[in-house]
């Protein structure tokens, strides 16, 4: 990391599904506690699968305008009526799912994400930047203890990443330069968009994200600012 | 407070200047800081009330659209700047300028805000709800270890309480409806137009807040649906 680049940081934003907490894993054993209380069985895996699968693209309808600004939470819950009836599921009640809906508001962390947040605490303002609605991400946080100073989430902005508002919009809210901000990801395109909005860039692989067969983001696509095993070894390169 | 309104609250979004922490004191403590330090002396307590005096009258002139949106931290420099050449302090510089809008950031708590919170995040969702810029709260937040869960301010609504849209907006954000969401604040005003927004209401007195001479505020001025001590009888009141 550059020598200026390390003196102008005053803030971490974090990317969350996949860099902060690992969702795939916890969802899988989220579905699989309900299948035990309830006696249900079905393919959790492929659900969380396939429920992430439709993140991008239901953000995209957003996006291009095709239905209004809806939040992450909304967008959970379609994708999940669409899906269910494909595992196997179309009579699930209502109540289970908003519950599996809120699944998403109970995701857990990776090992290395507490230590390393604590770490750099104490250095830098830490906030999240993700498409969660902010609703859901401060109980996630609230739920996993992640010492977050500030919940920013798309509603803020009514755009997804990697829209620029968001990453001008967190930013503005911070009350800094984005040069003084640096956004932490485990996903090269995340980070890209950032850069062009003139954020500083630190990239962490996680490369279990989407299963053993991960095949994306493996490793840093670019030269960004910080590159780092993990949020403890991040908080080391940053001198935290 | 009623059976129903105990068991439908779910969040409690806090006003923060002198709900949770003593601004005034802090204040004062702050510039005769820096007057020990740098050998200026002035009448400390009457720079601080004058500064806060100007805080109704800046935001107003946002809401009758005189001036722009304009978050807190640019309303105190403005007023700063206006104050100080008539306590003998016109010539201090723009850096120092900049210091004393920061003192904001490093307001600090009542003596019962810590524990009270602490006891009150187990069973609640914990926000601010201020005019103040979230920027600022979330530093403040941090500087004194508050243990928020979420940080909702003035700039997030490009309005300033009373206005109805800081109300009903801080529940949209919360997803929640108003009924689960209580305002706790030391102010009947701040407490009346929550209510007329269906919020859940909860008075603390903070009869030093304007120091000695304080006439107003010194009681709940309606029957709200929680009247405590303080942040520590808040807490027992709610069961916390």
């Amino acid at each position: 990391m550059s020598g200026r680049a390390d003196l102008s940081v005053r803030a971490l934003v974090f990317d969350v599904f996949g860099t902060v907490v690992d969702w795939r894993s916890s969802l899988i054993g989220l579905f699989a506690e309900w299948g035990a209380r309830t006696g249900r069985a079905a393919d959790w895996a492929a659900i969380a699968d396939a429920w992430r699968a439709a993140y991008v693209p239901s953000m995209d309808r957003v996006r291009r305008g095709e239905v209004d600004w809806t939040i992450l939470d909304d967008l959970h819950r379609a994708s999940l009526d669409a899906l269910l009836p494909g595992f196997g599921l179309g009579d699930v009640d209502e109540p289970t799912r908003r519950e599996f809906v809120r699944f998403w508001h109970r995701l857990r962390p990776w090992p290395d994400v507490l230590t390393g947040l604590h770490r750099l605490r104490d250095k830098y303002l830490l906030g999240t930047l993700s498409n969660g609605n902010v609703g859901l991400l401060a109980r996630l946080a609230k739920s996993a203890s992640l010492p977050f100073d500030i919940i920013l989430g798309g509603d803020l902005f009514r755009h997804y990443k990697p829209d620029p508002q968001t990453y001008r919009g967190a930013c503005g809210l911070l009350n800094l330069e984005p040069a003084e901000v640096m956004l932490v990801a485990a996903h090269n395109g995340d980070l890209a968009a950032a850069r062009a909005e003139g954020l500083a860039t630190g990239f962490v692989p996680r490369r279990g994200e989407y299963g053993p067969h991960q095949t994306g983001d493996l490793a840093a696509s670019a030269a960004w600012d910080v590159v780092a095993d993990d949020f403890t070894d991040l908080a080391a390169r940053l001198g935290a």
